[in-house]
């Protein structure tokens, strides 16, 4: 059988892929099924988690490919309707090699605080340095917050628009979860744990000193 | 010896209950022997956890066979109290294969809190979708709060008279612990754990923006 | 060599103290090579963990025996100022086995919260059946809280006033951690676990409704 | 080909720091590739982790050798430039054989609140026995706060006042972690291990009832 993409490849990148995701999983950052991972495969397609899949007993069964356009390749599975937006930041960002969404219980709560200034400012943390790009605690950084909705179109847009405002490494769904990415699969976890760990103490001060957090809005 | 119910299915099930068992206690959602889970065996069985043992070093021997009324059968084993409101999901839910009841600190907490209202109402969450029958986060999600009792033919009947109403994959009882089921151990166990995380932010938003989470009533 | 107490059990009980001591040190409830724990040999010896070892890699070389005044048999090794009150409880409760003493976050912040009032009280918890003598929920339980000091006499003498008045399963100690006991190293753990719970959730109320806990005192 | 040191006490250092690290990982104190750890070799060497490795993966390959300086020796990788707040540690306490740094949740909370005044007092606690030189809860503990810089030397210049006042087992920088130090790897351990304890339990005390808590001056 003839594959439109390199089979040896795919091996390599699924195990990649299983690996990671019992990680992130271990950590209680995938409930309930949730959660999707994915790598670049070539310039029009990228292995991603097949749907619905308890993410703690992944196997490369599990992974799946998908085209430019998030359609199943060579394969009777329907993936998520989120694929799409991980095939958008593929066709948006050539660099990207590796894209992580996943739903821990930090994430979900501070979107829906930060949802409604549509935001959560990152200020004092040594922890910005392990964001590409920033090399002092001194740097602020912003992850967006994006409303929630079951249509990937409406979402890819809004991305869109933020990618045209700058480097992103990341962003929010209010009352969902969050989206990283980077040029190689450690980089795309090293943003992803960044981010749940700012979120993270975000949230402590929310707890303890409010005035001292990033801003409600 | 002959059995009333089929051994090698019941080989099958207790496999799988002993897994998800310890899974379960790993995550600490079972202390100090709490919590038990079963699964259907036939119209007349369930398999159901031997009451009193310890969750984290649970083996196929500490699984029993009761019947539809809750008894033990082929076994001199004193199955727990609760075992009936087990069979009697089985007994009113056909379609329904897998009971699980936990004991987690955020389900006790919860169900403190929410006790006086008598339910807690989920709003906004992409993993409301996680339960069975609902495909967007704009539904609302209700899971009912029944006041605690050591008599479970109180408890069934209210249980009743929450399912009449309509659909429900789960309740809390107060200062005791959570109730969910599936069509599977599968469906069970992201119900389990969709009811766990929408608890836990619902809690940590009572702890930093009160007036955003579900109202106490 | 012979030795005053029968060394097969002593091999026996070294072997569950390591298992059980690990579990416990995972759990991160002995930071900082605290804790101790033992276990009965005979009327005279008890079988107990050696001061100052990391909990999490602890071996049956960890385990020495004290007699029934705390001092060391057939060892060069010190015992903890702690073993007084281990011995302490076996010389007075002929039927505990097991003692266990553990120092985890939510006991310590208990301890000190709860240390003006000398108790903490637990009402409305399915869990509180967990310890012995208890049979509902509607029973009320009592943790007592004593002042810590450096003076092991002293707090053997409390707890002495303590066991005059009434069953008892366990005590804090302010700013320090828990003791707790039982028949059996099953029925110790299972009262450990059932009072980390019940604290654990008491801080939750505290943290979020704080007129819903014990009161402080 | 020969080296400046010993290459099998380096051996044994690195496989010590490799087990330590992934067990301090494990903890999710290392988030995003942060973190560092040393052993000192000798009076001008000193064993370290090599910069913006993944500390839950960690190898001996990941250890590299620095001299007093904090310059690689016999290695073309470059270490971080917070080496030299190891070695600085090497120079001035010849007793201190292990230095450890850390970026828990905890201790980055815990930095931004005190901040402001500077340190954190601990009292009434039975672990600050787990500090070196302390033998009773009754002593008060004092754990610096330093403000955050990319600038090595001026962070080193403010601990050696520290140390010229007394002697001292650790410190926090503010938006960043602890460094914690001892005679033996074990006792930086449990030093660690102690002062993110009681960092947490002031945390605690803060969400709950702030007026027991070191207060945040």
């Amino acid at each position: 059988m003839s594959f439109p993409y390199d089979p040896l490849l795919l091996q390599s990148r699924a195990q990649t892929l299983v690996e990671l995701t019992r990680t992130l999983a271990a950590r209680g950052w995938t409930p309930a099924t949730s959660s999707n991972f994915s790598m670049r495969l070539d310039e029009r397609h990228a292995a991603i988690t097949v749907s619905g899949r308890d993410k703690g007993r992944l196997s490369t069964d599990d992974i799946m490919v998908v085209d430019a356009d998030g359609r199943a390749v060579a394969s009777e599975l329907q993936p998520s309707a989120e694929t799409l937006l991980h095939v958008h930041l593929y066709r948006r960002l050539p660099a990207v090699n590796c894209v992580l969404h996943t739903h821990s219980h930090t994430q979900t709560v501070a979107s829906r605080l930060y949802a409604g200034g549509g935001r959560v400012h990152f200020e004092g943390y040594e922890l910005i340095k392990a964001i590409a790009g920033n090399s002092t605690h001194d740097a602020t950084l912003t992850l967006p917050v994006l409303p929630n909705t079951q249509d990937m179109t409406t979402l890819a847009a809004q991305v869109e628009t933020l990618l045209d405002a700058g480097p992103l490494w990341g962003y929010l769904i209010d009352g969902h979860g969050l989206y990283a990415w980077g040029r190689s699969a450690n980089e795309a976890c090293r943003h992803l744990e960044a981010f749940e760990f700012l979120l993270g103490c975000e949230l402590d001060l929310l707890r303890i000193a409010p005035q001292r957090a990033s801003r409600l809005g």
